[in-house]
């Protein structure tokens, strides 16, 4: 094989055509292999950004459309692409996760964050309508991300959009992309504009990954009038709609599935169906008030999950030495009544005691039987409908604020940032 | 008032007709008011079992149909009612909850436990066509159940079974309901018939109550050849169908709802429709082997949640002196990378971790991303689709006949209950 039929050969990035064992073509740009595609499985990206995994017909060959335009990109840390001073400016905030598994088109290597060339090159459309900025803060699997953290990211979001962001996108792991979301809405109870976190379920150079379709999504959103955290995430099974979720209000939902994220006891915010935005609730707008860190996050709260057999002294363990804790009790937000003693015991300590319910969807009420009934005499806090994970980041934050037991259970009841919905019980 | 006249007034127990103020007429058994009824209105209990309110006409009077033969029933313990020595024989074994409150029709009255004279008023037809037996070991709020009450009612329900019961239904709380299913399900691995846990999310003496067309659908499936332990519960938030889920699959969903339970990573058994029972998906049949309870429950195993935040210092605390721990960790089964060392040592004093997701839907797989990979080389035991809840009980069960490390891993990937649906990831 000689240079110059090795140059012929097709590389990753070139735009390529193809016929698979059916007689169908396809056109889109020819992505690396990777040992998920299956052998024999040539992976093509669609000019939609959806990468399909084609078996090309036996006697056919790939033909060569156009040349890739592919430099290496070995930028790990901030980095800007700015093509004309009245464009627009995104802020790309981006903390790890699968979906910053963007792959070299030359090496094949997968880059551990996203530069605003990566994101460019998977949202080709950017860089003719927008001034890309990119920020790398940490590049992280989620599972790793901590309250710190959190609090790092707000002061980086509200940076960039008092420096002129007309929106954030923060592509981030899924596995703790629900916590992050709510503690970057009771951070920034203020914002100028949208603040969208945005996953994948399926790396970028998968077939099938969600990862293009997210992200075009959330740049849609940022020319839009929302002024939220929110998750943008595959609305179904297919790829046809990207569900936007108010960031207290979502959950993920499955392991592995594309539409992992629902809004738990709250519509979806918003719809993104190609290149149209549906708004389908009440959101917050924009405002001239320039973006604010307010509080900051007590870390150590603990979220303990009653079952039976949790006995008062394995509870008393369990929550030793925290300044708060939320519990996912059972049904209507109940514990043992074995375990009623040590929250009475909680509060005469100054430690605020935080219900919700592990049956995730509807809202705590301890009103209605005896156990329920005691539990509200120990001092507990109803949390509403609010998520645990929720409860948890709010009563971090609000524990950053004040350690008075009666201002603390104040600000739990109070909605903040859309976490309570409905009537306020307690 | 004459006593005569105070003998003419519709009491709880009494055939009634009654015309609401649209002009609509209803006919059926007076319910007492209850403190949910809502002032001025009326309950009342139709033919199909269903109960309504009703807000009768201002110049309407209640009219007296049939007077109630409701004589207090006062019986607390174990009752039989033996009308026919050839009708098949179902056993009730009442553990409490908002589905033992039956209503006292003379006094008012909330009976913490089901008597049979309760339970053949519930559903009528039964006395014609079955000999009831009831037995009340406990009477608990479902939130107050332990591992030991499980091991109780095991046997119970194993000596009902080879005394001849074709059925065994025990009515329940709904809290903990899913927990003590499974229990069940690894205590009692084999069976000759079905043993329907059955429960309300509106207790019986209010209107728009499921208490008795659950009760109704659990008599259903006693007529059946199913042989497993199943929790049979409104299939939608309407009347029409009552869903059959496997033990130790099913999970309350909602707080409120009466269709709160969710068969999760598996379809429901059946659907109970009026009189028939249409089988939906595979189910274990009867067979002429005894009920045998098998091992025991070691109590002291911890269910942990992981969150960000959660640091190894406290979560090694949370696990101080367990026997085994079961995590509900984030997505594909993971928890921050700092905790791996906590994992390690706990392998070190023989004590199993088994991994979990909190996403609750689908499976957990730790050979996807490297925290996942090393989780598995701490010897962390993968649960595959089990829900944590089942996973907790069964590590339970696990222990309770075996110390050895390898002996309760293989255990744990060896479905014995339906437990695991998919294929072994381990």
């Amino acid at each position: 094989m000689t240079d110059k039929d090795y140059a012929e050969e097709p590389q990753a990035g070139d735009r390529i055509r193809i016929t698979d064992r059916h007689g169908r073509t396809f056109e889109g740009i020819l992505m690396p292999h990777h040992a998920f595609s299956g052998s024999g499985i040539v992976v093509v990206k669609m000019d939609s950004g959806y990468n399909i995994g084609v078996r090309p017909a036996p006697d056919s060959e790939i033909e060569i459309l156009e040349r890739g335009n592919a430099a290496p990109s070995s930028q790990t840390g901030d980095s800007d692409i700015v093509t004309d001073g009245n464009l627009p400016i995104i802020s790309i905030v981006s903390t790890g996760g699968t979906i910053a598994s963007f792959v070299d088109y030359k090496t094949g290597a997968v880059h551990p964050a996203m530069t605003a060339d990566d994101f460019v090159r998977a949202v080709p459309e950017l860089s003719a309508r927008f001034n890309v900025r990119t920020r790398v803060p940490f590049s992280i699997l989620s599972e790793d991300m901590t309250p710190a953290r959190w609090i790092e990211l707000a002061e980086i979001v509200a940076e960039e959009l008092n420096a002129g962001a007309s929106g954030v996108i923060i592509p981030h792991g899924t596995d703790t992309m629900g916590y992050t979301a709510a503690a970057l809405s009771f951070l920034l109870p203020e914002l100028p504009g949208p603040v969208i976190l945005v996953g994948s379920q399926r790396s970028s150079d998968r077939p099938s990954s969600d990862a293009t379709m997210n992200l075009l999504a959330a740049v849609r959103l940022t020319r839009t009038d929302l002024a939220e955290v929110v998750i943008a995430m595959h609305g179904t099974i297919s790829d046809r709609i990207v569900a936007v979720h108010r960031g207290t209000k979502a959950r993920k939902m499955h392991t592995s599935r594309r539409d992992a994220f629902k809004s738990i006891n709250s519509p979806v915010i918003a719809e993104v169906e190609g290149k149209e935005v549906k708004f389908l609730s009440e959101y917050r707008k924009r405002a001239n008030t320039p973006a604010r860190v307010q509080g900051g996050l007590e870390e150590n709260v603990r979220l303990i999950y009653s079952y039976p057999g949790l006995t008062a002294d394995t509870f008393s363990k369990m929550v030793e030495g925290a300044r708060g804790v939320v519990i996912a009790g059972t049904g209507l937000g109940h514990v043992s009544s074995s375990l009623i003693g040590e929250l009475g015991k909680l509060r005469e300590n100054g430690v605020p005691v935080v219900m919700t319910s592990q049956c995730i969807n509807g809202t705590v009420n301890m009103n209605v039987y005896s156990t329920g009934r005691n539990i509200m005499k120990a001092g507990v806090i109803p949390a509403g409908d609010m998520l645990p994970e929720t409860a948890l980041v709010k009563l971090m934050w609000v524990l950053s604020q004040t350690s008075d037991m009666s201002e603390a259970r104040e600000m739990m009841l109070t909605p903040v940032a859309g976490e309570l919905s409905g009537r306020r019980v307690e």
